[in-house]
């Protein structure tokens, strides 16, 4: 079976690329025609998953600048595919051999080795958190076609380990991605703590998505909560996912949960509440998208662990090198590329939905 | 677009039907020849699934017996599809026109209408409950193709409301499919006390599939956990999803959530935990996969509810007739039967992953 | 993998069912809401499919007659699976053991074997002509879809054996679907002249669809004209297709081929000739679509031949029963079937292909 | 809906990349890990496509040098996508004003426009030829992959114009890629010919598949036969497809075109003749495989053609510039490389065709 490297049905990405190989990228195909776009919308995405940005994201030199390769002229998307290219540097630079037959725990090391019988062990290869860099660049086309529309997708730390905002501030800029200035403090010291003892973070990036028009989403398969969760699922760190009130649902009542509908003066149709976080029966219905993901800790950590090498031997393993000491930042921007991505691909793939749109389109 | 009624890739199940329409079934494409297969492997699971089971569950006349229409020759699967067809009984008798103008809170009644311009009312439609049913026949078929290479999944229920398992008992049998006597006695009252008051409510499901052997699941966008996720949040109550360790990985650190691995005296690597439930970097590792799912409050209830008609004018709703105040023990067949088939899935997608492997198969 | 049981990306067919197996049929995912459908509708396409129209086609007891199981509620489609039942008559009535283990020349019966070892082996099982029942139900809803923006499909005999028709003549009808009379009747003595032999006829089908606007069909892998081939070998006796002039211009020149633009007086482009047949690049260009299929000759023939049994023993084999000399005629409608799904198909997909579009669907 | 760029299901070929754009390429997902692979694999296959091998092909200068950018480590795949790139060279050194707003006769310009609204009308941008680099780049890796399980596709010239070969000289080599020398030396005063009068010619190409098992493709839509024809109308000038005899069997019989089954002393079956061209209702037969495709003449002709201009005006254009007489000789090596594609992907289909193999690659 083709790898499991594509997604999207309307909209659809397809990524390749190894940490340190020659190059990563994707290729968009099913981008509508007429869509002002160039490598300068993709640069603000790209910076924001950029490592280096804080104190405790790592200061690797990478080179992250994406090169438009097709699909693009005159500065307007042509309707054929959108092929994106990021070169990675000195990819041949360092020594793996301490690392190539040993199994890391929390990595994908053994599982590479059971599934194909070989792994690109140089810096994780295909499993590396580098290969988001080409979801990201997706993300940001995805975002402009969204803009069209009136639809923006915002994701943000909710929490690093115990430390949850506490109020929503949108004027707070901070490396940790953290509305609330004191949350953001506390957070940094529990990471600068667990840093210096070789130890890492894991926290919960909430995402929301606002101008989304009712009726996007499959009753069935398709339900849009089920391609938001299939798509975050499908980033590396990510344990878990809930839409709306989500795993507090299954504590509260059938009469506290549902969602009045009311109307205003003009008819128009809204909810009074959003405890379904803006789906019913998989189909956006007009409230704002809320979901939320759970990451785990970095595994790459700096203390002993224990382990076997690929022949079954025991082993202890001591990671070098500087690591993250939590991923939560950085995947912000991952998490919002692909809800821009999954968002993208329901508006496309809701066009037909009936008759009467497809009669309008022939005048 | 296709209407998302499709799941799938190798194992691949389209479902149709309504909830008071005439049928509803599925095809199964995919499913390799040469498997024994009558519709009495379909039963046990049916019978798990249909209502009226226990004072909790309602108890409509639903005949929910499949008949097996094709793919299937003296009794083993001949690699062609397979249909299966549940004829509705009584699909016209009850009348809907209480109901037919009105959005009920918590249902996909506004969502459809929006989407599609049109809705078949009656039950629910497309968007009921009873669309499970093809799901579980499906996965039914999964698990014997599962069974004949050692693997097996087995769900149950968490929690209901508040009241969580604290141990697991597999000799304990009950209706509410809660493996602790003593917590199936609290949630019985719980549930019994809510249902008394119009009320209804929600709980979790945990799914452990035991045999899974290490490689299954794409690196990237079809990690084995994303389609598990994708699988699950396409029920419609389920509002969360976490595997392993989930949401509470977030408040972990690397050095408690790593698994180590370590080996027997024969070479065979093993984790000495399991916190990351089963997969790594979205690829089985050959330990259980243990994964949640978070049930929302059944949204029909008998207590007055604010909400619109189809025009927008102000109304207030009072559901009749008997609901199940809580869906969770019905739902645990329904997360078997979705795990069932995201792992026969990937386990025939598994075959192309090494050339050595196809070699083999030309001798 | 699935056992490409599918056709169609946003009107996606999938069929089921055996010759002589309890049903066959189809589920139509993706069809918009809001269209007229009733089973009378199917009606006059599987009319035209039955066996026993005329005296070169075999009066078999067949029941064609479709139940719309889902998807359609008041008359009208809702945009959910429409799923399509087809029961078989009979379908135990026979005994098989004569070619149960024999390989006719000509069918499926080896390769079912090589490729599933096992073969529902009664009346040719899922390769018996029987299956296109469920194209034609499927082509039957897609021809509804496509005459409300104006298209038609609509397939002819073009020859039989040596007998090619010199006019068109709209007025002829024969059971023949041969629209030049004299040809129906030398085609008619050719026919019977084999048969008496125990032999039997090929032919060429030619289908013309008119109305198809401008614009429909992908650059390069899903050309209009690749989708149209791909559609019409995917029948089983189907042989050959092309397009336009197809082989004739192996020896035509450019300036021949080229068909030359022009426009009236209120500009509207058309072409002055149609060599191409419809489409340029692989996209509709506003005229006729014009292509031909190849039908071999019926295979199940009365005359001894030469084959083996499933052990590799050589055997004498010879066919008994009535089976058609021709299968051209019953193919007609085949054609015309798989064209409309692939045109509707086609239609539902454009609707992405632009900005402008999409932006005006919100207003 | 994504723009039709990619195919295959198993081995999954996506393409990108404009005549005169930066570059373009390919992504191959789904390669088995395990197989040696390096450029210097392609680069066979990217000469023959070369322009400038004969006296009838141009000398543009283009590099078609591919660069393996992923999916292989130490000369090796690893199961991860495969991405190759090919940079266009000079791409803005043209002045195009003189064609971008005429619509050139037998080019895809007018439809284009009329799908998309806009267009890269620089040498014919996503519809040029050139796209076809890509597709002999990932058909290089299938035929590889192929070559491992003894599978070889070999395609030639068959006809161009009136002039077909007699006879198949294996040992002859001349830049049509005709395997007769008499025909060649008659073809290219044919072309010659057309050529001083600034016209063109077309062709038909042949290709014949060695070493396929019996077993591959699927019953119903997915026929080998249809992949074929589909792969085969996707390459653009390819006007028809057939399989064994193709539309000559229009005018057989049956007892002619069916071909006897025997046996040999081991009970090894095969077909005493192979009209049927290797497949048996739609599925490989052990036979070799042969079909033929039509090959349209070069629309690009110098001679003064009648068209319009994007206002709909009427307009002269005379293409200036060296284009080929004539596609076919460039063209073999594309046709190969599809047919290299179709059977890689329905070799790894067929993996879980069977719950046998299944078991087996447990052990």
């Amino acid at each position: 079976m083709a790898a499991g490297s594509a997604f999207g049905r309307s909209f659809k990405v397809t990524t390749f690329g190894e940490s340190h190989g020659v190059a990563l990228g994707c290729i968009i195909d099913g981008c509508p025609a007429g869509l002002a776009l160039s490598e300068e919308d993709l640069v603000p995405f790209m910076l924001r998953r950029r490592p280096g940005q804080s104190e405790f994201t790592t200061a690797r030199n990478e080179s992250d600048m994406p090169e438009i390769l097709s699909g693009v002229f005159e500065g307007v998307t042509t309707g054929t595919p959108i092929a994106i290219l990021i070169r990675n540097k000195d990819q041949r630079s360092k020594d793996y051999s301490d690392i190539a037959g040993l199994y890391r725990p929390g990595h994908a090391d053994y599982t590479f080795d059971k599934k194909y019988g070989i792994r690109d062990y140089r810096g994780g290869g295909r499993s590396s958190g580098r290969e988001t860099a080409a979801r990201v660049a997706a993300g940001a086309v995805a975002a402009k076609l969204l803009a069209a529309s009136g639809i923006k997708a915002a994701a943000f730390t909710r929490s690093i380990g115990p430390v949850s905002i506490e109020r929503f501030d949108p004027l707070e800029k901070n490396s940790l991605y953290m509305p609330d200035h004191d949350a953001y403090e506390k957070a940094s010291e529990y990471i600068a703590e667990l840093r210096s003892g070789g130890n890492s973070a894991g926290g919960v990036i909430e995402c929301v998505i606002e101008g989304v028009p009712a009726g996007l989403g499959d009753p069935v398969f398709d339900k849009l909560d089920a391609l938001l969760a299939h798509a975050m699922l499908s980033i590396g760190a990510v344990k878990g996912f809930e839409i709306g009130d989500g795993f507090a649902t299954a504590c509260s009542t059938g009469l506290d949960n549902n969602d009045p509908f009311t109307s205003d003066e003009d008819g128009r149709i809204a909810k009074l509440s959003n405890h379904a976080g803006g789906t019913l029966g998989g189909i956006s219905d007009g409230s704002d998208i809320v979901f939320r993901c759970a990451i785990k800790p970095t595994p790459s950590i700096s203390l002993p662990q224990q382990t076997v090498d690929s022949t079954g031997s025991k082993r202890e393993l001591t990671i070098k090198g500087r690591h993250d000491p939590v991923i939560v930042p950085r995947a912000v921007v991952v998490v919002e590329a692909m809800a821009d991505i999954v968002i993208a691909d329901a508006l496309l793939c809701h066009l037909g939905d009936r008759t009467d749109l497809i009669q309008s389109k022939k005048d």
